[in-house]
């Protein structure tokens, strides 16, 4: 009960975030959050919303009215995706090859679902014919979950064909972004997505407590005729979309205004990149990053063609003890990478290349670090400097995105 | 799906903010949200939360182990709080005498309990008794659930003796002390609270974004016996714990990071101001500010005594019209007060003088923009200056709270 004795000034170190998340933030972004604070019902801050809801319905590629920030972090998004769509008794198909899939799986038996799992090995996608074989033998199944980035593995599920084929069994399609809007496209309306979330602080470079979600018509139809109210207040879509709709603006809670600032802002930064130059670059970074590890010994989780862009996992060589090495590229090389988790925990590592982070500079740091620790622990037999040439021999050939200018090549 | 046109630069403007939250927020706790972003499991972001949790068991009076921040605002907070006391089949008895307390009814009938509503008239509180006999008919009661500070209404809801009477009958006390926690006392420990929660951009004049919350060693008992799972898994109490308890750190979700930093200065600066001093602050300016409003024609909806030192709810004078002066004062003052809700729309004010917006200059500056109002409309019979004089005499004698050193006072 008492507090003894005042707190040291805050001076968090200027780490270089190279984990499943947060990633780094432009400095526009934390300089936004120094606005002053205006009410949430302030005409100024809803004219902010609705900038965030136009930038969101581009970032998602879609049209849907109900296109929101939740206010919360990603996973308050999965449960707001989950808790509206699904009531008792409703039965899901749940794809789980990772963490974020058997999360999605616990959330929809929470509220009375049924989740029918779809295991597949852990660094796998779950096979569009298992979806459908799955759609063929069950019936009726009232979605589809899928995470499209799986941020435990790093494997990178295709949604092209889904939609529609969960559309033919009249099944909803349910997409984890988290890990890949702002970093790879996610066309909710080409690809049939009807719930689709994220959360800031992936390849959004924003800090995390906001959570992008979307809802197809064919969603809000399902929500409008639900039998049973939705089980969260806080997360019910029908408030939410009466607060964030430009007609009623009903109160519902106060929104997190400083993150708002923040979102509007790291937004506006992508529009002024760009969708295909932001995509290339991350592709670019990452294949880069890959062709230095390889030399080091680390082999990728999924398959190279499977493999995310935002999100390298990688399986440790022989002799490198992840907790220590881990430790020492944070205490001495300053630089943060995330382990494995659940049954991959000591196995991999999970070196995120989001956003701000997707950087050329970062990729040769990563690479410098674990190259002078191989070669002082004696841990690799290849010539030093031969990750980080590697590396850079992918970079010979300038971007390949289509064009340069900044928007001409956005609207895809 | 397109995105047209690149948005203005973002410029907020300083709003004197005298609304029902957000407060104002001194400009050290938006500087603290520019510092670097670190992992959630940086060892550096968790001495932070450690720090976090200290200052809030300070601010709380309590010592209960489980005192965090939910990553959400107030609302999130409260559905916490619900979500893992309450279960199926559970009885609750909920004082409703504003929009907070029929909202705790609501979310507590959305997980499958029963509310049994005390309903009293708003800008009244629950009397006592009322409770004692509601405890004495029905059998069991899972717990008592109160709305400390009505922000709807401005009443104050005593709780001194409300917690031993729970306890004689098994039953948990609930509080919602989002606008009292920081701006008068909220004595966890002492009056028997089981659960309470807040919100930072109250009396806290943080950001809005998080939410404090507290349960006692008796709640945590509650929640292990739980028949059934939580029904959020975001909210869930005993994943929370354990990413926030110093021996286990298991990852559940990324914290909002700035938003950390936002709070832990927040705190620090209630810390160096002092709890008592900070108390008395809040009382002294609302006495000022009611002596002032009485003299143009406004009446307190709760009795005087009854009246919080953080939320002002007044009725409008006779030919005062609500929507058209509060946009005079927004526009031409730059000064955002609250418009009643539910039942009270178009019949009251609320004016919040919480945290750094309970000052001095802040009731000066909104009486003097009401009596220029009152005259330019004709709408006050009163002396020009009289309001301002009946708030200046408030401020006559000295404060009164005991001793003006930081931190003797504090630990009441």
């Amino acid at each position: 009960m008492s507090a003894a004795s005042t707190h040291s000034a805050l001076s968090p170190p200027s780490r270089v975030l190279l984990g499943p998340g947060p990633s780094l933030v432009h400095p526009r972004v934390l300089q936004a959050m120094t606005a002053p604070i205006i009410s949430h019902l302030d005409p100024i801050f809803l004219s902010i919303m609705d900038e965030i809801q136009e930038r969101l319905r581009w970032l998602f590629h879609t049209s849907n009215p109900f296109t929101i920030a939740i206010s919360g972090t990603g996973s308050a998004a999965m449960e707001a995706a989950v808790v509206n769509l699904i009531e008792p008794g409703d039965t899901v198909i749940v794809g789980v090859n990772g963490v974020f899939g058997g999360r999605l799986a616990q959330m929809i038996e929470r509220c009375g679902g049924t989740a029918l799992r779809l295991e597949f090995p852990w660094g796998h996608i779950i096979p569009p014919e298992a979806i459908e074989h799955a759609l063929n033998r069950h019936h009726p199944i009232k979605a589809v979950a899928l995470v499209h980035a799986e941020t435990s593995t790093g494997a990178w599920q295709p949604l092209e064909d889904i939609g529609p084929l969960c559309h033919a069994h009249d099944a909803l399609l349910l997409v984890d972004a988290v890990t890949s809007l702002g970093g790879m496209p996610v066309k909710v309306d080409e690809w049939g997505i009807d719930a689709c979330y994220s959360a800031t602080q992936k390849c959004l470079s924003c800090p995390p407590g906001l959570a992008p979600l979307t809802f197809s018509e064919r969603a809000m139809a399902a929500i409008a005729n639900r039998k049973t109210p939705c089980q969260s207040w806080y997360l019910d879509s029908s408030l939410l979309a009466a607060y964030w709709s430009e007609r009623t603006r009903t109160y519902h809670h106060t929104a997190p205004i400083s993150m708002a600032y923040a979102l509007r802002e790291a937004l506006q930064i992508i529009y002024e990149e760009g969708l295909s130059p932001r995509y290339a670059r991350h592709r670019r970074n990452q294949q880069a990053l890959v062709a230095g590890l390889n030399v080091l010994g680390f082999r990728l989780l999924p398959s190279p063609e499977q493999a995310l862009p935002s999100l390298t996992c990688v399986s440790l060589p022989t002799g490198w003890d992840d907790k220590s090495l881990r430790r020492l590229l944070l205490e001495e090389f300053n630089i943060d990478i995330g382990g494995g988790l659940g049954p991959l925990a000591g196995q991999v590592w999970r070196i995120g290349l989001m956003g701000e982070s997707s950087r050329l500079e970062h990729v040769l740091h990563l690479l410098g670090a674990l190259e002078v620790l191989a070669h002082r622990l004696g841990l690799s037999q290849h010539r030093q400097g031969d990750a980080l040439q590697a590396a850079l021999s992918t970079y010979t050939h300038p971007p390949s995105y289509p064009g340069n200018s900044t928007h001409t090549s956005c609207h895809s």
